[in-house]
């Protein structure tokens, strides 16, 4: 099963180590410590504030000043959750494949570590330079966890049918329009997007959905029988989600501001994601064959309320309103993968492996659009001086509620266009048949670059088969 | 195997639809936020205190307020250790059988969602209401995922047996009579039990044994050939089983006094659970066939240190303490594995699918005890001003440590009682024949409830047959 | 496959009894709790620099001093993070062998229990006791689960070919003599290795080398086809590889100074970690057949940068230099496991089951090189007053920079020593043909030490003897 074309011998590791060369010399020269990594900086703002510091060791200060201060105390604990999502919750998630367990995993781990350090650079380029360099800490850590995010989506979208050197290339261009989109969104726009309903979600989803469409596959059902999963392989696709739903409040909340906004927000997705959870259940056995649930709902669209939440999350959207959310956001998605998928693959030619226009797709778009109108709503009698921290804007008086909800609205739009315009662009290039992407044939099929050890039973197997060969013998 | 008295077409959809309906209902009739997840009386009350806050943004003042004093920072990682353990750990940990991993993953998924929300309303009903209203943040998340564990426990009684519309019947019951239990234990009865021996385990288990003595099957070794665990379903098992160890020290301390309680709880429950450790395995080879170590003492038993230290594990119980409790509660739990658990289903036709008796039962009994005796033997010496924290009637001076020792002891006995009578009650509801219960011939057994893909086997399987039959021919 | 030799009947629980019979002894007697888990302790202190306590519960004081003061909120989410990965890490990272995974889960699960009990004495007692009292509190929790990961490096040397009771053996020698380099390292050398380069990584695979060396088996070879792993065994190793990857940040930071210290060691494990990922990928395609890639080097060598970034991980690494480090760290693995394994193995007779020559060996030699080479050149201009932190006797002016380097590459020829010798001595003690260790025959196997249920597949492999015998009946 191996091929001169997909061998990955030299392409995978000249593209690995020139990519990693590139942003050792940029991180060399743009890159710094922030003022709360760094030892001097720190230090230095910390004593100023509190002449009493050398007096003790370790622990808060009776100037009022104390090490947690630094910022590593309100969301390092988040960090973690939204990493465990991107690198167990993604990567296990698409292990639902038979036999694509080892890429599943091992290309979500390979792409997510370029592209988070690639996201450090495009992001901090965009989110402005200190100096002339970029400065770092755990708020920069978690937003290029963010943007790795969105790649990782639309690797859902692609799963099984490329190369990974395909997959590096899509993430060096996919984390460039991120960021400029993100930037355009909160920086020019002035939209609000904690959780990425916008910026990663519905960014990701159709940057893939596109991308894939570029790379249609009229052949692809020679690779029919390897795209489907098998009893054990859906197990270990829970781990991925289920992780991905109980860290969920903590990935909305993981850069809101602090105190009631983080607060809140895990809330608000807690309850958006148990709401979800029923209405999949519900609509899973009511669409499906004889009233048995199936696992790709149960796996994808119990999620989508997380999705949803991921704009109106840090907003005052009332437990009632996060429910609702959630449990449209379950509805549409489980419709999503019943209806709607096998006519975007059959008609649209979009063959999405992952279902991820049903999970992140229109989800996402929910999301934004409850954003606009929870933020068109917003009033001083519900968010009292906490206006400042949700929408700044409007408590400076710079504009009003209304006004907002139209930046949020446009903010979906532009997203909309970016994603689209960006994918057909970044598809053609991955169309270029230098990539070693695997054929038709052996689509979803680890053992193309991977060394792949047998199963449990090819031992047994083989002796069947010689007990059958003395069968004959005896028979002969 | 599918048949239609167990056809879940219209069953599931119709109660998850009308459950999460009544709830939004009632969340937006009673729910709000707290005081630190509302925007507006955070802000007021933090300004109150704290006139300077607008100068700054982000970070904690110079008046000695802080965006710390919000209770997320102090409770939300111990959160989503919980919320890790109850989707997670309860699921995995009975993932052990062969056939119905789909099932144990995704009714626990199903029933835990429904109970988080449903425990919201009673326990913020009977915790107290304010004007009318329930008031949520991160506490009232952690108690919903605290009575969801007791739900989840009995779960583990009749595990295999019972269909989705069946558990989700008795999640509204059981968590309805878990908030009427707690309430009386821990506001009118003034007990304490942060780790819930008495409240979760206790209560937990007794109910679900009663429920399934109530369900007896007298036919079940029909499906006995599917009630065992195969090797790679041990490993999930474990999986559960490990993260449950791990986070039960965040367990017994998500909801303790802040300071050295958390910290002393979690401390404590820490060597509880290594003292444990050592016993099972030395339990488990001592009793078990050729000195084998048995993976249903190592998945189970050695997490009842946890269970033990639910109780006593915010007192001052000493480390020593803690590893003696610990060590008993492994030796009990295994004896009971062995010795016990035959003599219920034989005797006492008390079916324990997950066995527990042994893990939540005893060990919640053992820790209740330990409570008790703990808790009398309380003095000012040992806990000088910390006496408010653990013991704030005892710190009083309006009753002795005895009699709070006395209010333990009763507390045990209300929560048997009422678990007792509660699974009763529901055994009996639920015995009406309109859930879609298994027949006894298909119990453990995921094809009734959920499309099950093929093995990977089974591709080789058919060749197998295929090349057999050639064989036949040849012999033909 | 039983054998009366490696019956573990009596063997096992008579250790486990005994050792925790001890444990509890000692705990008993020379252990308590810290000033900040004793109610008394935290509650006087407390009140001493806060007068108005009483008059608020449970939020930050108007004094500037609250409960935040107590180490828990520290240092606890990242105590559990570093549990995660001794549990779960460590554990399933062994889990990739076809027919161990109940046992590489299950004695990880029982060693890392004992060692961390055994560890609190042993270095309470090296660290310094209070009143001929050790003192215990989330640090030295860290701490103990620290000198757990050691003893589990080793154990990766000699996986499957020992029995429990000889690894509680090794574990016992192993965390005395971890005790006492720590603290000839940081006490007397006055050493800085906060994430333990020196001390876990270099003691724990060096130890675990010379121990592994003693117990050479020549026919080791009798068990090779059991010494390999399986398409769904190597799944759930990634579980342990992701685990480790995403919390080594919190591991190299969880000991660090409060504030820009452990801020910027997460920062520099997270950046060094990403690099190495890279360079991982591109070396196994490199060197591996085909182009394809080798689970072997991705489930391991994609760690190294977080063994690399032990020492220098606190220090002003700057976030290039942490790239280059985990860059250069995932070459040297890969090209160990590549080409020096086989040598080890066939010239020096180092049977290395898991290769932690090549995760732990070389990059944590690597680490307290870089710890050295960085500590040489630290100046005050880079660090400013967060030196008192990182250097304490530089910025004393006790000490030049360059005499810390020394000291730094001091430590690491007593580690190494230290590990040579101890794992020399305990190797010729677990030599003894006491211990119920396995034949070379079935060396990597569950089975001789655990109660293992049949596979899916045994039955359908019974069906296919069943059909063929009717097949040759019908040829009779």
């Amino acid at each position: 099963m191996t091929d001169s074309a997909t061998n990955m011998r030299l392409k995978l590791p000249i593209i690995c180590f020139i990519l990693e060369i590139i942003l050792i010399i940029l991180f060399g020269v743009l890159v710094q410590y922030d003022h709360e990594t760094d030892a001097k900086e720190w230090h230095d703002r910390f004593n100023h504030d509190n002449k009493s510091h050398t007096e003790h060791t370790g622990h808060a200060e009776s100037g009022g000043h104390s090490e947690y201060d630094n910022d590593f105390y309100y969301r390092y604990p988040s960090f973690q959750d939204v990493h465990v999502m991107i690198f167990i919750g993604f990567g296990f998630l698409m292990t639902f494949l038979q036999r694509y367990g080892f890429s599943s995993v091992g290309f979500n781990f390979l792409i997510a570590a370029f592209s988070l350090q690639w996201a450090t650079l495009m992001q901090g380029f965009f989110h402005g330079m200190h100096g002339g360099k970029i400065h770092i800490g755990v708020e920069s850590m978690i937003n290029a966890d963010f943007c790795t995010g969105a790649v990782l989506i639309s690797f859902g979208a692609v799963l099984g049918k490329t190369s990974p050197v395909q997959l590096l290339v899509m993430a060096i261009f996919e984390v460039t329009l991120f960021s400029v989109n993100e930037y355009i969104l909160l920086s020019i726009l002035g939209a609000k997007d904690a959780g990425g309903s916008m910026t990663i979600h519905t960014f990701g989803a159709y940057f893939g959905l596109t991308v894939t469409r570029i790379l249609y596959r009229p052949n692809l059902d020679k690779s029919k029988h390897r795209n489907c999963s098998v009893y054990h392989s859906d197990l270990f696709a829970m781990i991925g989600t289920i992780y991905l739903w109980m860290f969920w409040p903590s990935f909305n909340s993981a850069v809101t501001a602090h105190g009631d906004d983080q607060h809140r927000t895990a809330m608000n997705t807690y309850y958006s994601l148990a709401a979800c959870t029923l209405s999949t259940y519900g609509m899973s056995a009511l669409t499906a064959h004889d009233g048995k649930l199936d696992m790709v709902h149960i796996q994808n669209a119990a999620l989508a309320g997380g999705v949803a939440a991921g704009t109106a999350g840090e907003m005052m959207l009332t437990p009632v309103g996060s429910m609702v959310v959630g449990f449209l956001a379950g509805v549409i998605s489980v419709l999503g993968y019943k209806y709607l998928s096998p006519i975007l693959e059959g008609k649209l030619k979009v063959q999405d492996t992952c279902g991820v226009h049903n999970l992140h797709g229109m989800p996402g778009v929910l999301g934004a659009v409850v954003g606009a109108v929870t933020a068109a709503v917003a009033s001083k009698d519900v968010y009292g001086k906490g206006m400042e921290d949700v929408f700044p804007d409007v408590a400076k008086g710079e504009i009003t509620a209304s006004y907002q909800g139209v930046r949020q609205a446009i903010s979906l739009a532009v997203t909309l266009g970016m994603a689209l315009l960006g994918g057909l662009l970044v598809g053609f290039i991955l169309k270029l048949p230098i990539y070693g992407a695997p054929p038709d044939t052996i689509c979803f099929e680890d053992n193309i670059y991977w060394e792949v050890p047998g199963d449990e039973d090819d031992h047994k197997d083989k002796q069947t088969t010689v007990r059958m060969t003395e069968t004959e013998r005896l028979n002969a």
